[in-house]
């Protein structure tokens, strides 16, 4: 995997493999990680306080001469303060997400930060490049976690937002090995943002029994719940059958926040309730067989994507 | 475009690219055209009674000394006449979708056939290669019309069914252009089937209404409805609106079943009801800019696949 492009150049890095910021998975430990491996470790600050986040900054500088970036959900309450903890740590890569990147912008580049926005759609893909974003995550049906309404697939988004937007395109969901790193480069992408594979390996902060729920999926096993609060893809279990049926039922939206009450993220992810926790994965937790180390990881994906390179020439 | 694999000499045909059956749309104008430019054309039998198919079967044998083929939908009250029509007029290509492949692939393999089912997860997969399917496609959730329950996409469902089965995959779901069908054939498909990119070509016996749709289609216009009932991919509009808010309303199958009603396929895609007809179509329509001839289309294809290669080279 030889590439160098406007991603590598942009954040400086080897490969242009982006670990996506995941709450309770991807703390200083796992994007420290990846970027020794050559990637670009994303601390997700989703599931931490201002406090915690600079503690993980800190752990991760101290972990990593690499570079390195930070994941902001901007529909965080205190998103200002961990706008303030980034900036006031010197972290010059920001990944901000499910929020108007029009809004928080100007600070960040005025630290000089490289600013990166997941969208799901073209129009969002358009906004973030006219406030002024540096690239795009193009995030796709298949991914796990939160997602958006249009339900549009890595496959049919990547090439669209390409053809639309100036800016670099990253292509994320349903990407968990070197063939899938080889197909986004071909519909466009100049990057790849994983997240799954990534969850379930030695580095990840996530509780064993949700790192094994990945490793024993079968293809069909996670669902897209909760489309009328703002969707999320989890694995098939108690819960998720009760979101399922709970929206066919009729339910407004207030009682679909009740049943998904508070912290069912952390219950599932975290501390492993495989049956009433949300346990957050993609599609292509079908794909993953194993919980390896983020280097062996990075090895064994490089060459996929050099054999892959190979069959189709 | 230079491709020899298990797929093209199945088939006989210079490029893996089958252009997928579809109602109202594949009859013998676009199997021949497709066939006569290098891939492998389908009459849709799904939309034809088997008078019409003998018929149709007949004119593309006159419009065509190249290899085409016939997919039959095998949920079909009278499949065993389109069988029967389909093996005594001596179509030597076979694909079957929505049923099961091994109650019917038997005479389909004495006659000397080869047999193609159409699967949307990998226990599909299996039993179509157990029964005796000389290859399987994998349809993703991007795809246009019928569309499994599973909602596994082509960039997750591709690899898993190539490293699942020892049959080649062709893989179908959000393939419009030539970086499509490099990125397939990264994830280890042997093929590409295309539906929707076919569909908007001159020789499409689509209404023209239908056709200039997938022109006009933005990212996000097409949405998969009546999920209880066997879902199907469509332009969103007034028909798939009062769908949708059936389901969500806690309406049974039968309340859903009067209100799909009979010949809505007919009403959208061959009389141009764009409000109350089902307008099948896939996602890879918001990619789809022209109404061009089948032969202009796949020279561009071609030249689409070369330039991706090149670029990721």
């Amino acid at each position: 995997m030889k590439i160098e492009n406007r991603i590598t150049s942009l954040f400086d890095i080897k490969y242009p493999v982006i670990q996506g910021g995941m709450v309770w998975v991807s703390g200083w430990k796992l994007a420290s990680a990846v970027s020794n491996a050559g990637g670009l470790g994303l601390i997700g600050a989703g599931s931490m306080k201002p406090e915690l986040l600079k503690e993980h900054i800190t752990k991760c500088k101290a972990a990593t001469d690499k570079p390195f970036g930070v994941n902001l959900p901007l529909l965080r309450g205190d998103i200002a303060d961990l706008l303030a903890v980034t900036i006031d740590e010197g972290v010059k890569i920001v990944f901000t997400s499910a929020g108007h990147p029009g809004r928080h912008i100007e600070p960040l580049k005025k630290a000089g930060c490289s600013v990166v926005h997941v969208v799901s759609n073209v129009k969002q893909g358009l906004k973030s490049q006219t406030v002024g974003c540096d690239a795009v995550v193009g995030e796709g049906f298949e991914a796990g976690g939160h997602n958006g309404p249009d339900e549009i697939t890595t496959l049919c988004l990547t090439p669209q937002l390409k053809d639309a937007l100036d800016i670099p395109v990253i292509a994320a969901g349903g990407i968990g090995d070197g063939r899938a790193i080889l197909a986004a480069m071909a519909l466009g992408a100049e990057g790849v943002q994983i997240g799954t594979r990534f969850a379930a390996t030695v580095e990840s902060s996530a509780h064993e029994i949700y790192k094994q729920k990945i490793v024993d999926a079968a293809d069909n096993e996670t669902v897209l719940v909760m489309k009328q609060l703002g969707m999320a893809r989890l694995f098939k279990n108690e819960f998720s059958n009760d979101a399922i049926l709970a929206e066919y039922s009729g339910m407004d939206k207030e009682e679909l926040r009740e049943l998904l009450g508070s912290k069912r993220e952390r219950l599932g992810i975290f501390e492993g309730d495989a049956e009433q926790g949300m346990m957050e994965a993609g599609q292509v937790s079908g794909l993953i067989k194993d919980i390896p180390t983020v280097k062996d990881l990075f090895e064994r994906m490089i060459k996929e994507y050099d054999d892959a390179l190979n069959s189709v020439q």
